[in-house]
């Protein structure tokens, strides 16, 4: 369990800030621990009373008797770095400071959280918050936490974790999963997260035995690897992580942004970042309900995506195979011997196809052993992975049946079942509860079935992937033994290519030629045609200062494409360095694309992909991963772009070189993850793809250094 | 009410086929009548009983007592055209036919279905079903039907009415939304719609003066035209129609296909006349009881989608915006005077701007006035149209001043007011009642605000829009004079660019030429570059067999051209009669798009708009509106495009003549609407739209007729 042990499972609390007045927190912290049972100690601290609630009253933290793991500060933020100083004094290792007026508060917030830290580090003392709702361990009945952390409706214990940035909203989500018998280990409002962070409470709640699932609100994280790395020993270790990123859009953030001091960040890196760590994101209350339901129950079940539906109601049928098309999911084939079981036991009208329709009224009394006969086959087809039962309004009888035969059924079979029931449970004979003591969850809509089983299969993906990549020793490939100088900000055209050349990037034949009038005997022998590009770290943008000129025809033509190019340039560009022009092979027949890094400030390096010409400036669609990546991950992000249609060869032209396409990302992946301090963009545009054999050749690029 | 006034309101039911059987469908229906008191007399029916459940029993339909308005026809299929004439023979209006053995029944069946209506028109009856469970008039407690539909839970009496398609799923949705409180009027499982379609039982509860919204699951409709008629007269009588459609992707329309009769057709054309008629389309449950909820509050408030959000969780405000904008609804942007009051009611802490935060714990008892000034400043606000509360987590005192400050507010004010609360019922201290009490939708996650806020203005907008179109006596104009021969099968390009020009399309300038030679000097005077191109009704692929070549240069090139092209033709498609060849304007500089015509099987014409070239063939990007439409429509269209950015010019390109292509789009709605008997398809590929104020012009076309 390790160093948070007492943050989780504390033997005492003291409130520090202790109030008679009972809107007041830290008596709100007292009430909460009395009214709940606290299984520890509770220590009010504040000196001028002798007794609070009943309980003897310390003047300071100092008097405390020992051991006190968790002080819940409620103090004004001025008071708070001397108070940590004497918590860590008093041996107490963890404080929660409820309070704002740090570092949203403006420059002299900003000090005191500087000072608060700095009193943390120097006396050992953890920190949860500031300007938080604090902790609570349900099994412990430990509320080291005030407002509507604090308030009924009390949790149930169970094995759900929960870290929320906001506290409000984040418990609502909190609440309205215990509201669907969901139970929790703890719940930790981060608030600003000055000391603890969401990455470090992941790992924290990895560690604790009692909890199987996390479950986040966030709005943002600032030590993004750190949240990586976390998120991808939760996906080892089996704990699903579940979590609800809000801040996404345009006004969003700008919410966001108005309420906490969180950063947002672009939230495309962040859904990158969670499907490359197994992270499950939810969107509303009822898909965070259902996949924490699921996961709690099937994560250990390999589910896949080929799935098998049966019920008396065909509408449902048609609504969950709607869903599932969205999904991704199949609906398998039914093997012969599945559907040769089906057709002797269902009734004659029966539609035995997967979605099979055994037909309304039929789980009488008489025809439950046909039911699990029929629920057993397709448990037993090897390709169906998950099961749902659309029981629909099936009540009384029917009910009672579908529900003992299927929870018979899951404990028999090892994959996931799912039931669809819409009527109230107390019209269903016992039958959901039958279904959910044996841990199957009943959605009130199919949709919510489909939802279920992509998620199982998503995360069966995410973890099969983070085995091949820890086998796959990825970016361990050396850098290149070329010394480059040691550049920093933009680099020319020409630089840059030459630097991605030395990574193993196919760029161009291009040929660097002084910033001079150019003879036609110069340029004997040269291959036409050519394109010309004026060379200078001064100039981003080469095309708006009349800098590029392509498809030169011959030498001829060249030479006067460079006087005229040189005139333009100087006109337009007077201050500009000139390193030279460049002279470049013209590659024709070619796919447009763009292959970007962008060394984000929160997660490090993440490449991009995305369609060039003018797909790249009419539609969006572009994919991102972060660095290091393998060929497998190259090749989803290919197949994840809209037009990638367009690389098996539209308007009769050959299929495009996606391996090479591929292989290039990998690359880019391995050079910008070595470079990871130093580099802080690269844009490849246009990375051209040839067609299948031929590879691709880096056209442009732009490289820049920190 | 008319002519359905004793379907909905039946004086007396009789049970065709009633059984002491229990299981039988016949005696479900007598028990659903008796257990639930039904208003009207039941009568059993069948020979060989004196008396069933305790009432008399008669030999035959004939022998019921006369008014009976409704039979229910609990019988084999075959036994049901002259049972049907019985009852037309007996008075008896209405018939409900629960079993199946009709048309999904194969060649027999068909024959028994025509059987069955011959006698239904024949004997002036109207029939619901067959194989359904037939229908509810739940103030009445008249339960013309069986299965699921027959048994509890027992629905609450209100003003929603329902046409479910599945009677199995339809009815769980119609439960789901009555345990979340919604109260009905009718429900009719309309089955195989065999008589009574969906379209014309919407007509029928829009006449019904209890029925104030109607809710719908639907695979598909036979009757497109008089759906939209429907839906359309919904809509000017203000009654809101809610739709869940199912059968839409690849999966789902298989297993809509294997389940019942109906068409499903393309979703794209539904999604289109949906939007166009108003109708607001769900796809779960959580969203169609937010969306009924909301429509029975507020449908006759004037909602627009400039909306402002308060309340004491940022987080929830960072939720809500974030949907917010996947819904394009807009954070208003508050006046001065309304910034003024929260300045001087709200406290310190507060922000002020929209989404406004008045801090956790502010509805205190001694704050309740300043928390109802707030309000009516926000709802006062000219720029807010719609006010969502996040009272999150909020209980006790301040849940119960939150809950009698809204309930006071939204009576005193016309804009819609809606609430998120998470915390159950009984900790509210009455709050959540007072909120339902005064009919405010209190919904458990911030996005089913977001969502209900849409549904309303876009409610709203479809309403305008119908006054509007209604304004402007759409497609109107007359057909050109010119008379054409009466086409039927394809046209050739020659023929099809002469006819839509007649119709005004712009079109190239083109010579048809004989398919021969051409003399170097017969081309003297033509203004070049040209295309050549093979007329031929027998040809529809001209590019694949060589019948295309674009920009020739000069009359030398052409007659080599011309020489050509005959001989590659006449190799390769020896067989086809050609009207000569095509030598066309070459217009540059244009934007390439798609406009097209499908006369729909079950919606009649509708009209495309994709985008043209590399672009159609690559991504899905094309919008639908069935014709006629008007040039507002025509915009729309045009934004709907996820390309539409390439219009307002990009790499330096002017901006495309929109103006010009909506006109183009209102041109081919209103040609494809007065022919929409005869036409079949239409395809003008590309229409090229030059820069603004330069038109736009037909390059190609290709017209099929019936």
């Amino acid at each position: 369990m390790g160093k948070f042990k007492y943050l989780f499972d504390p033997r005492a609390i003291a409130v520090i800030g202790a109030s008679p007045e009972a809107h007041r927190p830290g008596a709100q912290t007292i009430r909460a621990l009395q009214d709940n049972r606290f299984d520890g100690r509770v220590y009010p601290v504040n000196p001028k009373y002798p007794e609070l609630a009943g309980l003897p009253c310390y003047r300071s933290i100092a008097d405390v008797p020992k051991p006190c793991d968790i002080a819940v500060i409620a103090l004004p933020a001025t008071l708070v770095p001397e108070t940590i100083a004497a918590c860590g004094a008093q041996g107490v290792r963890f404080a929660v400071v409820l309070g704002g007026g740090f570092r949203e508060a403006g420059e002299a917030g900003q000090r005191l959280e500087s000072q608060m830290l700095s009193a943390a580090r120097e006396h050992d003392v953890r920190i949860v918050g500031p300007n938080c709702l604090g902790l609570v361990n349900v099994h412990a009945r430990a509320y080291a936490a005030f407002g509507s952390l604090a308030r009924p409706p009390v949790l149930s214990p169970g094995p759900v974790s929960a870290v929320i940035q906001s506290g409000g909203f984040g418990n609502s989500l909190v609440v309205r999963c215990g509201l669907a018998g969901i139970g929790f280990r703890l719940v930790v409002a981060s608030g600003s997260e000055s000391d603890l962070g969401t990455p470090e409470l992941i790992e924290a709640m990895v560690d604790d035995p009692q909890t199987r699932l996390i479950l986040i609100y966030m709005e943002g994280v600032r030590d993004g690897p750190r949240f990586v790395a976390a998120a991808r020993r939760a996906l080892a270790e089996g704990k699903p992580i579940v979590v609800w990123k809000a801040g996404n859009t345009r006004q969003g953030i700008k919410a966001a942004a108005s309420h906490t001091a969180n950063m947002t960040g672009s939230y495309d890196i962040y859904r990158a970042v969670f499907r490359q760590c197994g992270v499950v994101e939810v969107h509303d209350m009822e898909e965070a309900i259902a996949c924490v339901q699921s996961l709690l129950v099937y994560s250990d079940r390999p589910a896949g995506d080929e799935v098998a539906i049966m019920g008396g109601s065909g509408g449902s049928a048609v609504v969950f195979s709607d869903a599932a098309d969205r999904y991704g999911l199949r609906l398998s084939r039914l093997a012969p011997q599945t559907s040769a079981v089906l057709k002797r036991v269902l009734p004659g009208t029966a539609s035995l196809d997967n979605p099979i329709d055994y037909a309304a009224g039929f789980i009488t009394n008489a025809n439950a052993a046909r039911f699990r006969d029929a629920v057993d086959a397709v448990l037993d087809d090897p390709g169906v992975s998950q099961l749902g039962v659309m029981l629909a309004t099936t009540t009384g009888e029917a009910a009672a049946n579908g529900g003992k035969v299927l929870a018979e059924a899951v404990a028999r079979h090892a994959k996931p079942v799912f039931v669809f029931l819409s009527v109230p449970r107390e019209t269903t004979a016992g039958g959901q509860d039958a279904l959910e003591r044996a841990g199957i969850p009943v959605f009130p809509t199919p949709t919510r079935v489909a939802l279920a089983m992509k998620v199982l299969s998503e995360y069966e993906k995410a973890r099969s992937e983070l085995h091949r990549l820890a086998a796959g020793r990825m970016a361990d490939s050396p850098p290149p033994a070329t010394q480059f100088p040691s550049y920093s900000g933009a680099l020319s055209e020409h630089e840059s290519k030459n630097f991605l050349a030395a990574w193993g990037v196919r760029v161009t034949a291009d040929r660097l030629i002084p910033a001079a009038p150019l003879e036609a005997t110069d340029a004997s022998g040269w291959t036409f045609p050519v394109a010309l590009k004026v060379v200078s770290r001064d100039i981003a943008h080469k095309s708006d200062i009349g800098g590029v000129q392509l498809d030169i025809a011959n030498a001829d033509e060249l030479v006067n494409a460079v006087s005229e190019m040189l005139e333009r340039v100087r006109a337009r560009a007077p201050e500009a360095a000139l390193d030279g022009l460049l002279v470049s092979e013209m590659i024709g027949d070619a796919l447009e694309t763009i292959v970007g890094v962008v060394n984000d400030e929160v997660f490090g390096p993440v490449v991009a992909l995305g369609m060039g010409g003018i797909l790249a400036e009419t539609l969006q669609d572009i994919t991102y991963r972060l660095a290091p990546f393998d060929l497998k991950t190259a090749h989803q992000m290919v197949g994840e772009l809209r037009a990638c249609a367009m690389f098996s060869g539209v308007r009769g032209n050959a299929a495009a070189d996606i391996d090479a396409l591929a292989a290039t990302l990998v690359t880019v992946s391995n050079m910008s993850w070595h470079l990871r301090n130093r580099i802080a963009e690269v844009e490849i545009n246009p990375l051209l793809v040839r067609s299948t054999g031929h590879g691709v050749v880096a056209a442009d690029a732009l490289m820049r250094f920190r």
